[in-house]
């Protein structure tokens, strides 16, 4: 349990006071945020409430959307945030193709100039960007970085402290490729976050909200934190579902599934 | 004009007869099939209408499902199948995990397996197999081939005359290797088959039905007609579009989009 954190958008309709409170009683000691949670609170207050509780914040999520305007001002707003919180890693969704746009390389490219843009802001808050490759279908409108091995070459100019990756079993686990790159990231030190969700079909519309808790679907997870583990990673271990039936239910029935599921399925 | 091909899944409530005729008369000269345009027609029937109206099958659709007990026997059929109706290839879509599993390996090991046993009597009849990689969001539950890499993995240990690959836009597009595995897929001489669908958002519910017309998405089609063209393919190009807005509208109609579309953003 040591490693288990809880991602709060596995719960996202628990107010952040009450699953401070259930992750405590629950024996849960670390939590990945979102900024949506610290917009809801105030930041210095959500801040204090998980410090105070005892809480660690393990990640912030999440910066990027690199193709919107205005993305330097918001990543710099998201690292600060980062740092008032505690939090050591902004996970950094790259976003998709410009409206209109169908050139792929252009975009990949822009998101590793991005990277370098945020960097020298990134080292002075003591906040590691976190690039999230995400499932292949989310390329065309919210990551245009589709695989492990496409991460790491986007982090590669810049120093480790700076530029991380997040390994996320839901994204990555059709790649036939991810155990190489995995022990890759492991000797490039760029495992900056690991989180756990469970493949589950059909997908819904939209597909985002398709997610399951660990255990409900076919990604071997365990084989994936073995592999971390194996790569160096000592870190948390954040469960991360997106899912209209796992938010309509309470927070506390979601945390105890989350917690016996990483158990069986990822311990 | 010469090298473009409607296969029937495009059009698919269009019966054979209409279809065969709307071909000719838009000057439409190859067709690629499903074995249900067969069933429903008898395959002497069939492969006597294309023929007698001057049509040539670029393809048949499709064996696989190599999870499925029976997959032998079935697939075995399917080869005879195109065999009758003049397809030199049958196009294959290998299957998910088996229901229950969550190793990826040994499914992906047994597609390989399947390909040898099906080999002998695929050079007997003359019909080349063509694995394709679908995109990984059909990973589990459709084909737990997801990039062009590993299908050229997969086809490697056989002759190139018995085992191609198929080079899918719409499955394939996200995908930063598949230049490279183009090249290399013509270099091995494994191109059987060329299909063209542009990616659209957001997706439908169980996500089979989101295909669109080449033109109305984000993929660099005619990046991709260069590519396999450089890499020495010289065959149909056909357009394959799943989607339930397609579908509800006239055969020919659609043929007519599906022919400026490709003139536009392929040809």
């Amino acid at each position: 349990m040591k490693r288990f954190a809880l991602n709060s958008a596995t719960t996202k309709r628990w107010p952040l006071p009450e699953l401070v409170a259930g992750c405590v009683d629950a024996g849960v000691s670390g939590v990945g945020l979102w900024r949506e949670d610290l917009a809801a609170y105030g930041i210095e207050q959500a801040a204090a409430r998980v410090r105070d509780a005892g809480l660690t914040v393990t990640s912030l999520c999440r910066g990027g959307f690199f193709d919107v305007p205005g993305w330097f001002d918001e990543n710099r707003r998201a690292i600060d945030e980062a740092a008032a919180v505690g939090a050591p890693v902004l996970v950094l969704v790259s976003g998709g193709l410009p409206a209109g746009s169908r050139d792929l390389d252009v975009a990949r490219a822009h998101v590793g100039e991005a990277l370098g843009a945020l960097v020298p802001h990134a080292l002075a808050a003591g906040v590691r960007l976190a690039v999230e490759p995400l499932h292949p279908m989310f390329c065309s409108d919210r990551c245009v970085v589709a695989s492990l091995g496409q991460a790491l070459d986007l982090a590669d100019p810049y120093p480790p402290e700076a530029v991380g990756v997040v390994v996320d079993t839901y994204h990555l686990w059709w790649d036939d490729q991810v155990w190489a790159q995995i022990a890759r990231a492991g000797r490039e030190n760029r495992i900056a976050c690991f989180q756990v969700a469970d493949w589950v079909t059909p997908l819904p519309a939209g597909v985002l909200l398709g997610r399951g808790l660990p255990g409900t679907g076919c990604v071997e997870l365990r084989r994936f934190r073995e592999a971390v583990d194996a790569a160096g990673y000592a870190g948390p271990i954040e469960v991360e579902v997106f899912a209209e039936e796992v938010w309509s239910r309470p927070g506390r029935e979601v945390l105890d599934e989350a917690v016996a599921g990483y158990l069986a399925h990822v311990a």
